[in-house]
């Protein structure tokens, strides 16, 4: 127990990423207008958000352009179309998935990118392709972070080998993701703990995205600062796949960092968020605290929400428990 | 750092109390129709839940019945409409506040009653009422809980006097409330530490309500957990004044207590709320993150969120910051 009040102080080394149009882009087909993008550009750099991500690096061939929008790809010309040649001190990331990527050939080398930095993404029986991701993106010039998914529902071994893996690679962050919003705050710490052992002398940092299926999200990002994670995913209004992700909003008001400003969020929320909120579906819905509950993939719950079933929370619930 | 899952098992001690009708009924004058009144006290029951808090013991004089439905008073006969004689292993129970409660005539014998518990909600400085009412309840044959509320607006040192008077009480439960919904989760710990050293040996159990205006309702209402508090409040579908409560259907699927079962839950969500969150509005809404933020009381945001402005977020954000 500290003896003083640590919550009102600030660790300098925190990096926050907004990753509003990346994630968000999971429940429209990253089909954002450009006017909602340049809007949600224009807030990080004025909240003092460190990187913003933009999108997927994700294959033309899975995901082909008729179907998904510009930020599924994040070829240049659509990112300089919004962001110029971002002369601003926020840095711009993609997330590049292990399996749903093309990232040879679509990983352009830095110096032709105004990206700065690639996520690689992956589950931890996609680690040797990851690798090979991660060491990509490194010899093109940007600053690479790898996110293991979906933890919740990979055994302990499994995590343990990932990291001694990736602590070997040229990745910058290890990301802890908590795809199924499943943990609860003292697998967190637990979780922390073990990376933090894992990654020990490589001067890898920790950094956490969490899904607020159980209304954890946020609290579960704070005991991750807490316990040394210092890069931190967030989005605006919590927008994100299913449940979604830790808002931004909560974010800000509890770091302490003055280089952070909360109030071009809330212009934000009022101006693009409270109309997006009518046509899109997300936040942490009975079906969704289910799956986190159950720790199941949103899929199922991600189906029911868009039906006419929408409210049949105890038929949801049977069909969950059934098939555990 | 846990060397197994703590989080599996679970501590037979701990009680959980529903305060659906009671806090609730702040955001409809306690208007609840019978039907509603009964359909969460059924789930209650279904639910293996210890206690409901059915409404407050609240003076006719300053709310009168006019204005006010029946859970603000909680007269014998309203009572007895719902529950009969209670033939069930749920206790319930009824809130008396400091300076609003005609307690000494309204608050009948326990044997006149079918009330099993009295919480005495104060101010620290209401702490001489609250002792004075404290004393009567329990002499009128009832449990007793002190809820001293909104902590966070406290001084340190007045909240060890208060604690000092209620440990000499014959009060056996003594509730940490954040009624601004404030706290983060270290300052949760920090409290739950200071309750439990000021009432050690007295036999009392420590109780945590915990308000949403951050979404750390839930994950505080765990760290409490962690710490030792025994006394849980939560609410259906987190329903309350301002930002609401520890939803009940998290705290459900937290407890591993063979005991609690979930899918009554559901069922009264999708009966009963999906109908009511169309005309009521709780939940943690950004004017309620923002007092939450700045530890300011929720009336203001509540006032912002049932006029024409409920949108206008900055005007909002200037206003709360204006005022600090």
């Amino acid at each position: 127990m500290p003896d003083l009040a640590p919550w009102i102080t600030f660790r300098p080394e925190i990096r926050v990423l907004d990753c509003t149009i990346r994630d968000g882009g999971l429940i429209n087909d990253s089909r954002f207008d450009d006017g909602f993008v340049r809007a949600v550009y224009q807030t990080c750099v004025d909240a003092g958000i460190d990187y913003m991500e933009i999108g997927y690096k994700n294959s033309k061939r899975l995901f082909p352009k008729e179907k998904f929008g510009p930020w599924r790809h994040c070829d240049e010309p659509d990112l300089r179309r919004i962001v110029g040649d971002n002369n601003t001190p926020l840095k711009l990331s993609a997330m590049a998935d292990a399996g749903k990527s093309d990232w040879q050939t679509d990983i352009l080398p830095k110096s032709e990118s105004v990206l700065d930095m690639i996520r690689v993404a992956c589950y931890v029986n996609q680690i040797p392709e990851a690798v090979a991701m991660i060491n990509d993106a490194h010899e093109k010039g940007y600053e690479v972070s790898c996110n293991i998914m979906a933890i919740s529902a990979a055994q302990e071994v499994e995590i343990v080998q990932a990291l001694e893996e990736i602590a070997q690679t040229p990745a910058s962050v290890v990301v802890i993701v908590d795809s199924f919003g499943s943990l609860y705050c003292e697998q967190i710490t637990m979780y922390v703990e073990k990376y933090r052992k894992a990654l020990e002398g490589t001067g890898k940092e920790i950094g956490i995205h969490a899904h607020n299926n159980q209304q954890l999200a946020f609290a579960n990002t704070i005991e991750a600062i807490i316990r040394g994670a210092n890069r931190i995913d967030a989005t605006m209004s919590g927008i994100g796949r299913g449940a979604g992700n830790c808002p931004m909003e909560l974010l800000m008001g509890f770091l302490r960092n003055p280089k952070f400003r909360i109030r071009p969020v809330w212009q934000l929320l009022q101006d693009q968020f409270v109309k997006l909120s009518e046509s899109l579906d997300w936040g942490p819905s009975p079906q969704y605290n289910m799956s986190g509950q159950l720790n199941q993939h949103p899929r199922t719950a991600m189906a029911a929400r868009s039906g006419p079933q929408k409210h049949d929370y105890v038929d949801f619930y049977d069909k969950c428990v059934g098939d555990v």
